[in-house]
């Protein structure tokens, strides 16, 4: 009986013969990666005091200082600080802070290889998946054994087969895609299960887009989102001199799957996903009009290179709206110096964009542009739970950046392609 | 007997043929300025209500909410909202959001006009007198008084020169002479003076250098700062297209200053001005390798054009050091663009700077960079004093934004120069 790459990879990374979902693995695990806000500070760092302080491998653990940087409060530059120095102190070099999101991150500098076991103390490091990783988000405590021992147990999940067939239309992104998947698994659709995403309109994607979608993985409940790594991701790994310490790892044609759904990406139309519930996803058609007053292009899901350039290109000679204001937070320094390089910050920034620094901040409501009481935003990001970017009596809708660009220009939600 | 620009400009304000220091005038506001801290959230709104709910002149006053966006808490974001609708419900039609300190978007957008009287609810709002304008900070309450009435009453202040000549050295900047000049006269040894910079060393710079020196004359205690407007003056206005509408006033050679300073641009060295007081200044080399872990540069002080191509200058081509963070807010949004297009920002950013939105929020400890415990910051901003940027175990050292630079590079207090 073939196998789904769920199987494939954690069977290897337990070192048995096979795996079959449903089977409790004691896995190794190939990096662990700790952000600022549910890194060493909680809980970690003072029991390892009281067990053992030594990481079982430094190489293979990465701390990421990103929520609270650039800190906003004393107690955030407390918190980053803490992290930095706990990194130092337990001799680990994979530390990085103020370049932004930790999944955007681990990425760019080589933590997350196909084939490979990446668990990390924030929920949507299921994007790594996108590069053929099982990767996925563990608690604190889970966090605290897996330093110490660089192993955690873990179900082998069934797999959800996603197919994505069909020509994407123009004006149309990976995120309208991946928001679609949402609102039709619903938000515990996938509860505890792999899922797959395949069919020539995932394959047609650059790796910008890919993740945009293993990303959100975990707002349907799924454990990991995972493409099958091809010549595409074999090619950007190369491009950062990676080109060994992986396998590419697929399902086999006649792998189980405990469910399939089926998309034609060349029917779908830009898709909003309104508040307060991710799944809560409705063609951009039913809330087109509805007015917003903070747009923002940004985080780990959001502000990549082909998110600016998609939106730079919607905003391109034109100006935001009299009384919004468009926030742009690139998901790295890496994408801010790229985008700033080609001009893409700058076409942003004449049409009127606040281009600010990589940063979690906005997303997840910690600073850098939260939402005061009645204001709506219109977000790249991936959740939009009440509450989340600042006042609970505001809005989030979750768009892709081409919408959220429309959206910024007009000041009400509005179809990209009426500026095509 | 001859008259100083301020005699001059506060005659004219007040409508009498001529004033003399000492005098007490009630003078006709040419612009009112508030920002979004201090602004109609403090008093004002209330009380205008109780009294008259409508500005004097909707033309002559000015809103920027500057100090919290973007917004870190819902608490800043709320009084943004209400800065704005605040704003809007008065028929304000000047009002600026996001785009960077107030002092500066002033300048930019043709607020501040030679011998002119511009006030401000922000103490470094004397800024403007690099422009030949009478600017001065005032308290919300005085500030409510002149929304109602477009007046307010000053006492005509006695003139201290500070008198620059001579050729300023490469690598020595303004903003050494700003420190320079406050080290010298003390942090209150122009209370309630204006300060009147002359020289050849003052009308040799650039108005964005002038700017830094005159924002600083509050830290002296003074009034005002003014510098004779120029050519440089009215070319820059010129370009912005204002043509008329304001009067270059100078002081006259027989006028009467309570004081005379005079310095040698030539021999000045870079110097800092150490925690917790601006005016405890020393030459850098008394402070050469102090340990920092974060440098900015940024702010109405230190962030212009001129600041970020300086900076450019020493970093191109190098890196900032492992544990220092080096941050960038340029001074405005106008800012922020023309160093974009023109590969300034692309330069600080390859040299790890992390580039940010522009904003008030680091350099009074709002949001957007704050200090930890311990932590010492280089800072090209106008004040540090305990606490200013964080924890009150922290430090700043004031400097010019090369030094900034020089200092991210090598993780200690440093001499440009050390670089060319």
């Amino acid at each position: 009986m073939g196998k789904t790459m769920s199987e494939k990879i954690l069977a290897k990374a337990a070192g048995v013969p096979a795996a079959t979902a449903g089977d409790i693995l004691w896995v190794n695990v190939d990096k662990a990666m700790m952000d600022d806000i549910l890194g060493p500070r909680v809980e970690i760092a003072e029991k390892m005091k009281e067990i053992k302080d030594e990481v079982w491998d430094k190489d293979k653990v990465v701390i990421i200082s990103d929520h609270y940087t650039p800190p906003a409060t004393i107690k955030q530059a407390e918190i980053v600080k803490f992290t930095r120095d706990w990194a130092k102190d337990h001799g680990v070099g994979n530390y990085y802070e103020f370049i932004g999101p930790c999944h955007q991150v681990m990425v760019e500098h080589g933590h997350v290889l196909p084939g490979t076991v990446v668990l990390g103390t924030d929920s949507h490091t299921c994007m790594g998946g996108a590069l053929g990783a099982f990767a996925s988000g563990v608690g604190s405590t889970e966090m605290l054994g897996i330093l110490l021992t660089g192993k955690t147990w873990l179900r082998v999940p069934e797999t959800i087969k996603v197919e994505w067939t069909g020509r994407l239309p123009d004006g149309v992104m990976a995120k309208d895609m991946s928001l679609k998947t949402i609102g039709t698994i619903g938000h515990a659709g996938a509860t505890y299960k792999a899922v797959e995403y395949v069919g020539d309109a995932i394959t047609n994607l650059c790796l910008d887009e890919r993740m945009a979608i293993t990303n959100m993985a975990v707002e349907m409940g799924a454990k990991a989102g995972l493409m099958a790594p091809d010549a595409k991701v074999v090619e950007y790994l190369k491009a950062r001199g990676i080109t060994e310490g992986y396998t590419l790892f697929a399902s086999d044609s006649d792998a189980v799957f405990c469910a399939t759904y089926r998309f034609d990406a060349s029917e779908l139309e830009p898709v909003v996903a309104c508040p307060h519930e991710v799944d809560n996803v409705t063609e951009l058609g039913n809330v087109k009009g509805q007015v917003i007053h903070q747009a923002y292009i940004g985080s780990c899901t959001g502000g990549r290179y082909n998110d600016l350039a998609a939106a730079a290109r919607v905003l391109k000679g034109r100006k935001v709206a009299n009384g919004v204001r468009l926030l742009v937070s690139p998901a790295s320094h890496e994408t801010w110096r790229r985008a700033a390089a080609d001009g893409i910050l700058s076409i942003l920034a004449e049409a009127g964009a606040i281009v600010m620094a990589p940063t979690c901040g906005v997303c997840v409501g910690l600073h850098s542009g939260l939402l005061a009481d009645g204001e709506y935003c219109i977000s790249s990001t991936n959740r939009n739970f009440i509450g989340r970017m600042g006042s609970k009596n505001a809005g989030i809708y979750l768009a892709s950046p081409m919408v959220v660009a429309a959206s910024a220009i007009t000041g009400v939600i509005t179809d990209p392609r009426e500026f095509f």
